[in-house]
This record gives C-alpha cells, sequence and structure tokens, in this order.
C-alpha cells in the first residue's frame, strides 16, 4: 500500500478500503504521509465523493486516534448537542441547565474558542472562580450528582481528526460534506456519546450554504450515529438569524442568566428551547411535545435557572461578581428603515477588537469586553438611535459602519428552524 | 488576493485570472505558498480542468520562472523535438544527426536520466572524452557550424516548472492534460523554440493511455504554440512497441551507429524516419514527402552517419572506443510460442542493476553495462533461444522472469505511428 496509489484511486473516483483509509490516518499522523499528500488526497475527496463505507472507516480511525471517553457509568440518559456553527456557541450555558433541570445528563466537554469570538469554555471562565478543569472522575461524578457538568476538553481527542482539520483549513478543504460528518462524528464517538441534537446552520456564511446540502450532511451524520449506536437528530437553522444580542464573554453569560430566567424572549430562546426539547425527549424516551411543555414549565416555574447556579456554584463560580467594562460608549445609526442584515462575523471581529476574543492563541481574553445590540432583525430604526453598546477597556479608535444593514423594506425570510431530521 | 480564495475558485470549477496564475507562480516559487496548498490547487485544476487562456498563463509563467536561451541568432530552420515517453529516449543520437545533415539545425539542451535509465547526455558520455558541458557560445557557435550540438541542460531552464514537476510526482497529480502540456511547452518556450516535433506516446505504461487523450494534449500543445508563435506537430505512437534492441549507454549508442550506417532495420529506425522527416518538413518548409526522400538518401549514403561522426569529433568523443562489459550472459527462453510482450519498465529496472541507470541521484552510472534483446514482438521462439544478452561488471544475482509474455498467437495491434496532427 502507498499513498500514491491511494490518491490515485481516489483521483479516479474508485472506493478506498477500510485498509487504505486505517493506512492513510495512522500513516499520515506518524507523518510518513506529508501534508502535501494528504491535502491532494483531500482535494481528491471533496471533488469525487466518498461512500458512506468509506466515511464510516474514515470517522472510526479518526475516533479511535487519541483518547476515549467512557460515559457508561452514568446510565442511558446522556444527551449531548453540538453546532455546525463555527462561531461561538452561547446556547451550551443556556441548554445545558434547561436539559439537567428536566432530568436528563449533560455532561459537557467543550473547546476554547480559536476565532474571534470566546468559545463555551472562555464564556465560563468570565464567572469568578469557575473552574474549567475538571478531572475525568470528578467531572463523572458531578454529572451523576447534579446531572449536568462542563469542563475544558482534552487536546487529544481525535488527534487525527485535528491534524486533519488544521490542514484543510489552509487548503480549500474544508467545505466537504464527508469531511465535515466525519469530523463532528468522530469527535462525538471519541467523547462517548450515544445520543446527540446536532444544530445544523444553514445560509451563505455557514459551511453549508443550502437546504439540500445540509439534508445530506444531516442524513449522513444520522447514519455514522446508527452506524456506531449513536441516536442522532438534526435540527437544521438559519444561520443569518442573529442568536441573541449579546457578544463577548460575561454579556453573554447575562443574557443566558436573563433567559434562563425568564426575562428575555427571541431567537436564541427560541433555538435553547427547539434544542432543549429534542435532548430531553431522547434522553427520557418521551415525545417532542412532552419534552417541550417540561422546558417551558422549567423555564417559567425557576427550575432551569437554579440549576444553572447549582451548576456554577458545584464548579466554584461567583455568579454575583461579573466583571465590567470600565468604557461604555453607545453607537448611533447614522440612517433610517428597517434593519434587514447583522454581519455576524464584523461583529464577531470588532468585538475581538474590544478584548473579547484572540488574535493569537497566546492573547488573554478581557472577559467584561463586548457589545451589546440594541436592535433585532426588521425593527425600525431612527436616525441617531443606539444601534449598539461597546464594553472595552481599550481606546476605540474605528468602527466598522458596514455591519448593519437597513433597508426601507422588512425581509421576509426570518424563519430561524427550516427541518427536523431524525 | 490569497492562495485560499484561488483553490477555491477552482474547486468551484471557476476560471482564473491571468493575475491569479502569476500570483500561485510567483508565491510558490519564492515559498509563501507550501507545498500542501499548491498540491491541493494541483488535483483541483486535475479534476476540474484548465481553459485555454489558464494554460497560457501557466506555461507563460512557468516559462519565465528561470533562464531563457535566445536562438534567434541561428536563423529560422531550427527545429526541436521531444519524446512525452519518460523512459530514457535513444532516438536523439539518431534524429539530430540525420536531419542536421538535411540542412536543418538542431541545438538540442538534454537532460541527464533521472529514472533506471540513462538519458540522451549519460549515453553521449559514453563515448571515451566526449564533452557535454558547452558554454552557451560555444553551443550555438558550433551549431552555426555543423549544423548540430548537443549540450547538458542547464538548471535554471523553468524552475517553476521543477518544483511543479517533483511535488506532482509525489501527490499523485502527473496524469493532468493541461499539466502536462504546459510543463512540456514551457520548458520549450524557455529553450527558444520555434519550430517543434512532439512524439505523443500512448499506452497503458504511458502516461497518456488512450487515443482521445492524447489527441487532447496533441491539440492543446498545438495551440500553446500558435499562442506563442512556436510551430508544433504531433506524432502519435504506440508505447507499447519496443523501439531497439539494445539498452544501456555504450550499447544504446552502438546500436545507434548500426541504424545511421542503414546497417539495422525495425521499429526504431522507422520512428526515427518518421521525426525526422517531420524535422526536415518543417525546417526547410517542404512537403513531408519530399522530406523524407532526403532522410532516406542521407542514410543510405552515408550523409547521416557522417554528420554524427562530425559531431562526435567536434565535441572531442573518440567513436572507436566505446567501452565493453568484462561479463556477458547469454539469458536463454525457458517456454516456446511468439513473443507478443516485452516489459520495458522491467527491462529498465534489470538494466539500471546491472549497471546502466543510477538508483540514487549520486550513482555512478556504468556505461558499458546493459543489455541486447535478441528478439522482436512477434519472432518465434524455441525453448532454450537466446532470448537476450546481458552486459555488466557485476555479479548477476536473479533475473526477472516476468520481462518477455509468449503466446502461441502473434499479437495485431502492431502499429508503430497512429496519427499525425498539426
Amino acid at each position: 500500500m502507498n499513498i500514491i496509489e491511494i490518491i490515485n484511486k481516489k483521483r479516479l473516483k474508485q472506493t478506498l478500503t477500510d485498509d487504505e483509509i486505517k493506512y492513510v490516518i495512522d500513516n499520515y499522523l506518524s507523518g510518513e504521509i506529508k501534508d502535501y499528500q494528504m491535502s491532494s488526497l483531500l482535494m481528491a475527496i471533496l471533488l469525487n465523493d466518498m461512500t458512506n463505507e468509506e466515511i464510516y472507516s474514515l470517522t472510526k480511525y479518526m475516533a479511535e486516534s487519541g483518547d476515549k471517553l467512557d460515559l457508561s457509568s452514568l446510565g442511558d440518559n446522556v444527551v449531548d448537542k453540538h453546532s455546525t456553527g463555527g462561531v461561538g456557541d452561547k446556547t451550551t450555558l443556556i441548554i445545558a441547565p434547561i436539559v439537567a433541570s428536566c432530568g436528563v445528563k449533560v455532561a459537557k466537554m467543550s473547546g476554547r474558542g480559536l476565532g474571534h469570538t470566546g468559545g463555551t469554555i472562555d464564556k465560563l471562565e468570565s464567572i469568578p472562580g469557575f473552574t474549567v478543569n475538571l478531572t475525568e472522575e470528578d467531572f463523572l461524578n458531578q454529572v451523576n450528582e447534579i446531572g449536568v457538568a462542563i469542563t475544558s476538553q482534552t487536546e487529544n481527542i481525535a488527534i487525527a481528526d485535528k491534524k486533519i482539520y488544521a490542514l484543510r483549513d489552509v487548503t480549500g478543504t474544508v467545505e466537504s460534506i464527508p469531511l465535515i460528518a466525519s469530523s463532528i462524528m468522530s469527535k462525538k464517538i471519541a467523547l462517548g456519546a450515544k445520543k446527540l441534537v446536532l444544530d445544523v446552520k444553514v445560509g451563505n456564511g455557514a459551511l453549508i450554504k443550502n437546504i439540500d446540502d445540509a439534508k445530506r450532511l444531516s442524513n449522513l451524520m444520522i447514519d455514522i450515529g446508527k452506524h456506531n449506536n449513536i441516536e442522532v437528530i438534526c435540527v437544521l437553522t438559519n444561520m443569518n438569524i442573529p442568536l441573541g444580542n449579546n457578544i463577548g464573554n460575561s454579556l453573554e453569560v447575562e443574557e443566558a442568566i436573563d433567559i434562563l430566567k425568564n426575562h428575555k424572549l427571541g431567537s436564541l430562546r427560541d433555538l435553547c428551547i427547539e434544542l432543549s426539547s429534542h435532548m430531553v425527549s431522547l434522553g427520557l424516551k418521551i415525545t417532542y411535545e412532552e419534552a417541550k411543555e417540561r422546558v417551558l414549565n422549567n423555564l417559567d416555574n425557576g427550575e432551569a435557572y437554579n440549576k444553572f447556579v447549582e451548576l456554577v456554584t458545584k464548579q466554584h463560580g461567583d455568579i454575583n461578581n461579573l466583571p465590567k467594562a470600565t468604557g461604555k460608549y453607545e453607537i448611533k445609526s447614522m440612517t433610517k428603515g428597517y434593519l434587514i442584515d447583522i454581519d455576524a462575523y464584523k461583529l464577531g471581529i470588532l468585538s475581538m477588537n474590544l478584548g473579547a476574543g484572540r488574535k493569537n492563541k497566546e492573547d488573554k481574553i478581557d472577559y467584561s469586553a463586548g457589545i451589546i445590540v440594541k436592535k433585532n432583525i426588521n425593527d425600525y430604526i431612527n436616525e441617531g438611535d443606539v444601534i449598539m453598546t461597546l464594553y472595552t477597556n481599550k481606546e476605540i479608535t474605528e468602527i466598522d459602519n458596514t455591519i448593519f444593514k437597513i433597508s426601507d423594506k422588512k425581509i421576509e425570510d426570518n424563519k430561524l428552524i427550516y427541518e427536523i431530521i431524525k
């Protein structure tokens, strides 16, 4: 077996064997197969596709390439979630306590933010004292005790996936459905998931640009799930609907608290209810409708917020002393009309420049920095209205004025949830 | 401009601009674009193809990436030839003096053999005293004086092509018609060719496996030629017909002499006559038929051989003292029937193991080593007939007995020349 023959097979649209895929993963990790050979193979896979059998093999060997977490001691009502979004996901802060308050266990290993926004772990660390470095034993014990724990992900999960993902990022080979599906599922398999709700983001700014691709990706992840004894539900959601108004670590914790206290409506709440309901349905083996009723009840009666406080307290966080930025700047609209689009990417860059994210891996995050957007999609804005407030401890020099798009007509496609596939 | 956007365009079958292709070549040479990005782009080009305009740009920037040779001082009846064969080409030794004897100038820069057989330069160096390191001035003067010179190619011709070719070789991206065409033509442009005959090899063992691909490659090289003011004739030839009986450096010089003295018939002679006739036709602006008559005459009347002797003498070679191996081993057939196939690759490996080629770049060649195949395709062989003779100064330990294929029926497709495209 050699890598050039394997590349040639895929180039000619032939099917790779399980042995050949194992050879690729093993030898890429050992350095025998070079980056320039792997990237050529990845482009051939992107353009010539893979069969489900090939994808199962790829997923398996990536999952096996690092440490594995065993959640079997937690029983069978443990449910995980994942978003294909890419942009820092604040839903975990809200969903984990909601779902746990309904009696479903959430054992969440999360990553740090690599891009311009912080990850779940960074957000939790903005709570003074909150520890994200649980030992595996403490982590499992806490889930058994209070139903929920969130800890920082070990570096050694699915390391072949990590190495391949880093290469895809710099070789134009990110947008391959088989590669996206196997990447996500290999991590989930390694993390011991048996029930999984996936938030598949669709839209121009997302990895997945249209509903057809989202359906193929969803069905593929469901198939990989079945092949690995994992129940998967995919929720296809509109990437272009902004989720919540706050960007920045402690500001997002504040927004999560507002939703958990049932003080705030909007798309972020709607999405969290949707995802939570599917998780509760999977975990308790009840219908979606029954699950949704429990979720809404627990938001209403305070159980969800209480679970959040319990989680924070258990992990030594002090919810009453979230950091505040010294500088606060109100940015006003220079024009009038309906707000029809918010550029999430540019908003993320601005937030990073205010101190909320890392430009480089070693940068320190200013947990108090960030942005609160004061208007929602299809709101009417007058000249001089405050459109966002910036929180920072830095000097502000320049604001990108192309973040918001304002028009004289409302937009029509503002549906949040497109479809559920299971 | 950045390489990921460029890869993405080609991935989506969009057309790259001239500026983008210049950016790729410049930045790959400077090291800004990494091997793993280039190989991803090459695979996308292989699978998604290129327009003629893209190919013209690629060829241009590769040709401009190194030194250029200016042959304009030689006038307009200079003709070059090239084979897409890959396997060491002994036709140059025969064709160059034939064509020069007909009054057409041959200014040949050749490479050394990188694979298991020697290149033209290695073959010439087997003639004691023959110098292959002419200065550019001496090279051009000699062509003006006696009509022919053969010298070793500078390392600095089309260096982007060299770097890309080396990468293609290890990333499964060799077999792309746009990449093959631009690679060949960029070198020929850099070497100052204005009239060119191309021997396009077709067959299972060749880069080009079928006539359709050979036609596309030929038409493409003719188009690139037109775009660069180069007249191109392509001769599509059967890769599976063995060319001559001798393998090994001085043995091939001996065979060349036999043909130039008109003492030997067969496919090698036929191909040399065909290619020479097209070159003479191009150089003297006469018909193919008129050119072929001159070629046959000069083989018959000794002019072609005399030109060879003149070339060798001019470059300080001593034709009367070709090296001879001390060991000579006759290999006999263990079976009987018609000889229907000779595995040129395995024969090349055997020849290398006898000392005739380089296993590693730094290996010394034994110029006297090699093989003479005693039978031709469709010859009937009896058990015990000598099928080849090995010449070597080494111990022989093992002979691959799958080099020759013998059958009870002759083969039918033994046509040497498939088609001429101009």
